[in-house]
């Protein structure tokens, strides 16, 4: 089977020319792949190398976030033009042999920060060791669970117009609100730490200053969606914009809970993706496609219906605060509810929030129609911890923490 | 099995006292428990008898929702005091044999509204034949499913402190936004249509006029959650905050996606429930239990992994409009896509928005970190059809529509 | 929705009309559906009220063989014509709310037997009390379970022909086999006890001579085939052989394991089927028909496939003699192995023999092709139990015995 | 992760040491490896590379049936002691990157034959492609599954008792019954092929003249089991027989049916698994482990209920001869049936009877009390088409056969 990108572990992402970490039409396709063949994509971690296997947080203190996230590609499929949609097969998703382990992380406020980074300031890390199927780690004892493995990032690239659309409506946003944020609200282009791959002078020039980030997913194109269902056997739709697609793919998971709410929450690592494509010809009309559609595959996790443990999160702050009908508001208030439960068996709030991060935890909008309240829930499974979660009666069974900068400790327990 | 409450489907809600439709601590009692008793339980519909089975949507427009919604209880359990953890077994669900029939509606803007109804303004309805395990509508056709049977309301009465936090958290939201809104951001206790259940004289007034609207669910007793797996087999956990808890039950859902979009989302249906309660000492602290927390039964309705079809949502609005994280916008979003794709098969909007109101559809958080964007996904299991969904090229098998209100069409195809 | 059969919890079998117990082409329709229409059918317990709820085994001792399976129907289907298909779609089976409770027992060697009758010859009985999904008994502690509910029997009535097919093929048999073994290696037709329904005279005498027993399941018609997954919501297709089709069905189970290896083995019980009927022209040739076909429902009790402790069983024999390729033998050294291992906790065997005829367990042919040794494993669900039977050092949970015959005690440890 | 077996992929099995294909307790270990290691171990195709991917069955044909199964180890597990038990925990199994192909074959009826001899008796072959989780096969159109990966083969060394044991019982057999079967009924050590790995000189002979043939799966140690779900994930436990265990590990499958009804039924291949080892004291009496007991993984294929298409099979054989409750002729039935059934679409009788046997089929026992007819049941998973096999009319789409001998074809349709 045919290998259209391998990457190199010792390098950092901005030297090796077969990624990139910008969104832009003229990023140059590093291959061509003709639809019906399946091939292999090796992918980078999405922090290019940054992060290593190590007990401290250092490197997640200081990473740049300027260089991310290395994708691979982009790969020219013959034959699709825009308008139509194509299709991905993903066949399967694995870590890298080489390279057996990942990581989860907190950013420090100031640098990344988190879904709960108001209570969690501080930067945190967890290694995990694959082994087969399933992960474990040194810094979240009692755990161990098989990986959703997954790329939480797929995308076509964006044509010009939609490039400019990205950038007016995200800057319009931050000079909407950035004001009122302590953190970042957007991401806009920025020329530091970007990689347009295989373009050289002026083209690497305007990719720099007019791509746009890989931070968030988008509804054009998909992009960062971290959907940690869309695995091994699933096929996902996307529109086309450019002659050729220029798809890219990276960010690999090999785990990672609904909302993946750390940011660098999932366990990231770099990988290798088997996949195939198809073209659609007049896809994007066909199937009313204006953000990429997908079915999952038939290989996930397994757990019963009645294994999950959980929690209920509504739209009422961790003050008192009533907000209207946020469903974002009610999650983080589930992912409390959950981290307040678990805490009861010795485990530090750092870890449990990395933990809600990277397990199969299922996040799902319960009512979203209740006015002033929007009602969340937050499922855990229960078979990932090798005791019992629900003894009434809890006593410690954690004996050792996350990974912090080097002379910390935040064995904070943090009172909502 | 001993019925702790019968009800009338010919009476309207606020003529039986054995059902109330407020939260307060004074509604009176109607029966006692005994931890481990397993009771039955009959309900009403939420709108206690308000709706009827026939081909018109004017029962919807002039619904009145200062009566709603009638819960049956509240039932006192022996020995629960405030602090523990009242434990509630749901062993069963059923509609009721004397009415095999449910419902589904939108509700008029003006009166009501729901997820979508910037889009949907008016009136429109489903009837649901109930066979078996199984529902099918007239005005839905090609579409059967097994329902996700489930109590959407559960919850223990409020203390006075636990009430009087709710009306002023409530009552402040509304006064710093309602003025930027169209529709209610919140429904304050209102006399005009309250029902205190067995309650007479003084505490019959004190409870109209105080007593918390059943509409929103709530951080500290749960309430209308509407979560479509809390159903047979289940266990939930819920703080205890008067004596005897309490306990009040009732808005039962033959089916329901998860967010119950258009309000009147679910098949909604009067039924009896089977269930237990047991008394969890000290169970608030011991469980760390702010929330309901609940363990879901292993009878649900069951499609393999592989068989959904989903669509992702992120918050830009569907102007083009970029919301910040707003993972609400992004469901909104998600059931649009939906729409927009199962028209092509000749449903009407109208009718898609209601069968993603009710149908076992999954609405999952994805992405949740990724500035600027929430991601959401929103599943439809493909089994609930008589045809194939995947195909490309679509063609209509729709013939019939929704009940409108009389002498109204709404076939409407709205231009997203 | 209609109820073409009603039954009395009061009288033997044979005092109601409207059930039978034999299979015979001339046995009268008790009532006509149309296609189409979904009907409601109460079905008396398979002995037809023989067995009562108490805490002695002695109705199981003397039950009265010759007088089963009563069936309720047949149901003449219109339009149904030998050759046709009759497909019956299964939409609820429901114990009655005027019975709340079923049986599960082990016959005596002499009278009845089971698949270990030569291990267990003694007459046992456990009763089971329904709450909603959910069965616990007073004879099998810390056991809980949502019931796989399901008629064990369901047919076509034979044609003339296919009946003396049936009785000649069974009393060759006899003839063959049945010198070399202690019980009754097959039931032919027997006078005594038979229930001819509505029939009199001439037909109920030659019903009652020539109509073939309703205990084994046969291909041409299934019959008594006791699939436990063939329930709610399933579709299941028959070969038609007489016009009308004549439809029975009964043998209630509100739960059962693959194998109900103690012949008495599910969780029997009086109930009620919801159902609707639909004739296929030339089905048995369309479908390449010679026995049932079935889809099974979307509703089972469903665990994850991590949550079964899984039994391995090979064809030698329990004294190490070597059997070529005898499933059979294979399946009941599992349950063996399955014994041996429960027993760990204080079960007696009986108990245990009963809990895998009646629980939810899952038998699976493995290797059948590799000379000599036929493989099959048994798979016991986990999350049946109170408590967790992974302990390496097992200690005795259980105080109390299933149900023996007055004066008995059968707490034996086989020694295999 | 260190690998304790690696494999040639050019050289036949008995020029490889790593390997064996006799159980004996005198099989010197390759490897020990300590309890609580993660180690890899390759594995070839049980046949040790006598098969070839092409378009001919002539391979299959002229297979040597003495030089089977190529077994990877013995390994020595430290500390593991007589009356232990021996837990391996099955964290992956992958086909070989460098040989991403599998087989699957009818064998002759004179050399070797398969569960339907009878009805086919000539050799045929089915090539399976990997890509990722997914096989299809040019030999067997319009279908693609994802693998239920396992071992066929594990077990432990037997003691020298054991041993003895095995081929007494065995010969025995074939004393008795030999004579009325036209294929063997057991096979008995045999010098010719065998290969004791390591073991020189004497102990090579005694290997060669007392080892015990790996066809069958015994009680005592598991051995060829081929069970579909002992697989990526999941826990086994061994009893122990020798100082150090002596596990042996191979016969892998990428994918199988229950019961591999072939006999060279799955899809075969070389591929690596990853395994980790534990010993627990005495574990053989406090488990009650006379045979090897597991629990499967959380990552299998996944189906939903409602997905299969079932067929019935009962112990009266395809010339009407009643059996008594044979379980082996009941499964046989059902396979009769399904091939019946989807031959309709234009499948040779062989290609189905090669996807039965691969295929992630459900054979289960039903009932195995109700005499004199077993009754089994066979479930075909609907999703692994890629069309609806539930069309009352069908038309063939199948163009292509499978692989037969060079010159042959076998495109039959037996009149069962």
């Amino acid at each position: 089977m045919r290998y259209v990108t391998k990457i190199d572990l010792d390098l950092p992402g901005d030297a090796q020319p077969q990624v990139h970490n910008r969104w832009h039409p003229e990023v140059p396709a590093t291959e061509t792949i003709t639809p019906g063949e399946t091939v292999k994509i090796e992918c980078m971690d999405w922090t290019g190398n940054q992060i290593k296997n190590d007990d401290y947080a250092d490197d997640i203190l200081h990473v740049d976030l300027t260089r991310i996230h290395y994708l691979s590609g982009p790969f020219h499929i013959e034959g699709a033009q825009p308008g139509d949609a194509l299709l991905v097969e993903i066949k399967d998703v694995q870590p890298l042999e080489r390279q057996p382990w990942g990581y989860g992380g907190v950013f420090h406020v100031d640098n990344g920060g988190g879904f709960l980074d108001r209570f969690y300031p501080e930067a945190a890390k967890t290694i995990w060791d694959f082994e087969g199927v399933q992960a474990t780690s040194r810094h979240l004892p009692h755990v161990k669970f098989s990986g959703l493995v997954h790329p939480g990032i797929m995308g076509t690239a964006p044509s010009a117009s939609v490039l400019n659309e990205w950038n007016s409506r995200e800057s319009s946003l931050k000079e909407r609100i950035q004001a009122h944020h302590h953190t970042a609200v957007a991401q806009l282009p920025n020329p530091k730490g970007a990689h347009g791959g295989h373009a050289k002078g002026d083209v690497a020039t305007k990719i720099a200053s007019e791509g746009a980030r890989t931070i968030p997913g988008r509804p054009e194109n998909g992009g960062n969606c971290d959907i940690k269902n869309l695995g091994r056997g699933s096929k996902c739709y996307f529109p086309v914009y450019v002659p050729g697609a220029n798809f890219s793919i990276g960010d690999l998971h090999f785990s990672q809970g609904d909302g993946e709410i750390s940011f660098c929450g999932a366990i990231e690592m770099a990988g290798v993706v088997t996949c195939s494509f198809s073209v659609i010809k007049d896809g994007t009309k066909e199937l009313s496609l204006k953000s990429p559609m997908f079915i999952a595959g038939d290989v996930p996790t397994q757990y019963g219906p009645a294994r999950y443990l959980t929690f209920e999160g509504f739209s009422v702050d961790e003050k008192g605060h009533q907000e209207f009908m946020c469903a974002t508001t009610a999650y983080r208030q589930a992912c409390i509810r959950a981290i307040e439960y678990l805490r009861r068996y010795g485990y530090s709030d750092y870890q449990i929030y990395m933990l809600l991060s990277c397990a199969p935890i299922e996040g799902h909008i319960a009512g979203i129609v209740d006015v002033p309240n929007a009602c969340t829930t937050l499922s855990l499974p229960m078979d990932i911890f090798d005791f019992d979660i629900r003894r009434v009666e809890a006593k410690s069974v954690v004996a050792s923490d996350c990974a912090y900068v080097k002379g910390a400790s935040h064995k904070v327990i943090y009172e909502f």
